[in-house]
């Protein structure tokens, strides 16, 4: 069977629906196939880019949140996370967010990756970070919106939560996840049941 | 300092604002923290929850594709992935859709996990699982607005489109990594860089 190659869709036109940022854009391509059919609204969600942050602590702990998420409508276990400001680089917001959120710095950092949130409708990047030899050098700055405990964790720990689920949102997961198996990251190796 | 223990966020009352489904429900609650403070609008994105599968032939290659994803706007390496349908299980889903769109079928399979795809808004639910024993069936069927190529990976070639950022949506690349990081999984250890 004979194949085209992989082609991208053409938009012909865009109809904002909803604006409200910065939380919320939602809009609507029309757009064209490379086999000719039209999709005369297929929806895009743009919501703002956030950071997640692996930090790992000079004793080898993991910094570790458990908070309430609205959309899981339970407390979860977290990673310190949060959305870039106008003009933030992703990496400087993952520092910022580290620091308010915990107290913690930390003086290396690598980028584990950065991603689409939803490859058909967008909601957002996230950009996920691994940070060694963090310290606490503050105190959290309390929050209007978010209450938070703090959990140190070692890596074991931290990995039998990822694997029984109880972190319960995609991108701390996908976050923690990256940091067991980049074999530049603190935790890896990942073979922690082994 | 003292802390509340962790609360739920109370919903007073919700408005829908746009609905179109199965593809999107946007709505909006308004929330009571436990400090007291009304969130009046805080957005809900109801998106379709999805399965994606990491599917490992008995030669112990992964199955991939690639495929030009919108909200990318470039073609990018992707699993086999796709929404449930209305009364579907997760895992039902997860082998209709590695048939549907690369005709493998597998006998034995894993959940990696269930995710909410942002904490926040919602954006529908991640349904994560590894198969193996994966063998070609019959032929992928036509879909009208897919275009793929199917590629099969050494463990090691796709631990390396992992870390080097090259599947670009979160989902697959959770779920990639969860292949590699979970004991049961048959891509275990992730010792790829070794």
């Amino acid at each position: 069977m004979e194949r085209l190659p992989l082609q991208h869709w053409k938009t012909v036109s865009t109809v904002d629906i909803l604006e409200d940022l910065p939380w919320l854009k939602l809009s609507a391509d029309h757009v064209v196939l490379p086999n000719g059919r039209h999709i005369e609204k297929f929806y895009r969600l743009h919501l703002p880019e956030y950071a997640v942050v692996v930090a790992v602590t000079a004793d080898g702990l993991v910094v570790m949140e458990r908070q309430y998420k609205h959309a899981v409508g339970e407390v979860t276990e977290n990673l310190p996370a949060g959305y870039l400001e106008t003009g933030e680089s992703p990496v400087n917001a993952a520092k910022r967010e580290l620091l308010e959120e915990t107290g913690f710095e930390a003086p290396t950092w690598r980028c584990l990756g950065s991603f689409c949130v939803d490859g058909n409708r967008g909601c957002g990047r996230i950009h996920a970070f691994v940070a060694s030899g963090a310290r606490k050098v503050a105190d959290p700055v309390e929050q209007d919106t978010e209450q938070l405990e703090i959990i140190l964790k070692k890596p074991r720990d931290a990995f039998k939560l990822l694997v029984e689920g109880r972190i319960r949102t995609a991108g701390p997961a996908l976050t923690l996840g990256l940091a067991f198996i980049l074999p530049q990251s603190p935790l890896f190796p990942a073979d922690m049941m082994g």
